[in-house]
């Protein structure tokens, strides 16, 4: 069985000046928070380690996702895709953008869909004027999003922005009911909003989740994979949220949850490729 | 040991028109999200399909629940009333107002309650202008509701409005604190608030839960379920929200629940005959 | 093993004349709520009961918290230093302030802890003015206690003020993010915001969580539980939230939970002996 990882920020490029490379120490204490080890490849900062631990892990595809953050560090789209195409095959881009100019922003997502991205990543609470997820800014871009057939995947969980109220969960409600085509990925589950976000998941049909490092260990876990294996299982998307947690360690602890055969191949592989559109197996 | 469902709308009057029977597709997709069948009954529509899984399931008394709403639909009092009496001791009607104006829904409820009605639905968010459950022009009739001893049913969970913001838990405590007489009977149990509805319960004497179909595959369950059998046992009311979840297999479901037998038959029974005066067993 | 009860307020002083033990038939019918019997010592409102039932549960060290309050009663800090003077090396006093003047809370702090109190209670919810615990007139007071170094209980759960929007969790998360070097013991856990409570825990390093009395037979248990046992060792404060509970049968009650021997030391001493600064052991 094939699986996507929907979640990693590889050694390379852009994400070696971020926080998640920059400050070791704190992303080891969050690592191992969750009850893992760090990766030797995030500890090295390998790329070839990586994709050493991908292949043991199964993972054919890493979703490598992009981020323009003041303070957690930024990528271009181009660095991205020059990991993308400097490894083919092994992974699949996700554009960002800088939400500060609606208009450069749309610009931006039809050139990066060009070059072969298939999905943008917002993150409202980090931008360096941090937005919530329904700030009327946003709404030209989902909009623009939505028309052109683009999902979109929205950091709205987890320590996505200056305090809690970032991840209020009746304000990816809202989004979600006011662009009903557009497809939502929420990155970390929307956690700690287990039983909200469970509900939009249950009443949107246009809402995925991916609870990805927010799974192991926390309040929610139990919640979220009863729903894997109930409503939820044509929308959970697996994630490890790397270099937070390791690619490898974490796909064999996943595969050892309570989940239905039929649901586990969807969560691990059919449900991130018929949203990226990368339908055929490998 | 006799049973009262306490959320019903049967397949007759003003019910049919109802986006519950209208959009057969929609309500069978909900259904089977909980693990349950259709009713033979909701999908032919059909009153004595009804009458005999409530037989089956030992329901003998259903709580006819009016409806006054723009996107779900209507029926009216009268017609409530009219299923009411066609199927003596099967049945017992609550009554839906207008919220626009006060002074006529203040009337309309003394003319329901005359005509043998035993409560008031209000559903805040799913007006034709949804109201937050405690807004201002919500109080006046609170007051008139608390002043004659008259229970309200607020539907204050579930997909309630148009957003997740109309089933915000405080609000609905604002309005138990306000009115601190005023026998409140939650429906959806607050879904999912499952956490605060259960301290906001744990607080107001005067709040009664009834998770009804949200209980069924969903988290919270077993913070209902132990609930039930600690602090709520007085207060928690049994409904299945039909025709979402079947009568029969409903019931069926909920007596093999780990709720002590003391606590199951307040809760099929006592609890609700209480709330609505009909202490004589039939 | 020693052990600190982190909030008791003893049958003596000002706290007979508070609501703890005025309406005793109001506070015996929440202890019930929660599976236990009242204490003798409460119901008999006596001190030398109180020490012997602190005997026989090993505990130490009782934490006085100081109140301040309107509805709930107030207790001057000099009376909370009297019971602590009566009876040497049973217990610690936490002072209260009145918000309502900052000088003079600030005043009150410096006298409080020249006289040997180890913290400061503050009750947001609860002043005769009821403030949300982010409210601007208490920032100098927080500051005040961060450049300082004492540690602040803040009350931000269970009934805390006049309805549920009193704990709204993210008010707490900007105080702890506001004031980073403060330590904040989050009196009743923040329940039953038990996941966003626990979200806070795990991002804010800060941040002690007391779940007391509401982590007796109430939704989310399990997951005070198993942070205890992972993450939030290190912070996770023992309280028995006496006279609510009976010092000696929550104690005997809490030893039994599945917490790992290593972190169960750590929550019924060491985490409370390193922040009161009585690392010493008895």
């Amino acid at each position: 069985m094939p699986i996507i990882d929907f979640r990693v920020r590889p050694p390379a490029g852009g994400y070696l000046s971020m926080l998640l490379y920059s400050d070791g120490a704190r992303r080891d204490r969050l690592t191992r928070q969750h009850g893992f080890e760090p990766a030797p490849s995030a500890i090295e900062k390998s790329m070839p380690l990586l994709l050493a631990e991908m292949d043991r892990a199964g993972v054919t595809s890493g979703v490598v996702i992009g981020r323009n953050s003041g303070p957690l560090g930024s990528i271009t789209n181009e660095a991205v895709m020059e990991i993308v195409r400097a490894h083919p095959g092994r992974f699949v881009g996700v554009a960002s953008i800088d939400p500060s100019n609606r208009t450069a922003a749309c610009t931006e997502i039809s050139r990066a869909v060009t070059a072969g991205m298939r999905a943008v990543n917002i993150e409202p609470g980090s931008y360096p004027q941090p937005l919530m997820v329904d700030d009327r800014r946003l709404y030209p871009i989902y909009a623009h999003l939505e028309d052109r057939n683009v999902p979109v995947v929205i950091m709205a969980g987890g320590s996505a922005g200056p305090n809690l109220g970032y991840t209020a969960p009746e304000n990816l409600d809202r989004v979600a009911a006011d662009f009903p085509a557009l497809k939502i990925v929420v990155s970390h589950g929307g956690w700690p909003w287990v039983h909200q976000m469970l509900h939009i998941a249950y009443r949107r049909e246009n809402v995925f989740l991916s609870p990805d490092q927010y799974l192991a260990g926390l309040p929610g876990h139990d919640d979220y994979v009863n729903a894997a294996n109930g409503f939820l299982s044509d929308r959970f998307i697996y994630a490890s949220s790397y270099p937070f947690l390791p690619v490898d360690a974490y796909a064999a602890w996943f595969k050892r949850l309570p989940i239905k055969p039929e649901a586990m191949e969807k969560i691990l592989w059919r449900n991130a490729a018929r949203l990226l559109g990368i339908e055929q197996q490998p």
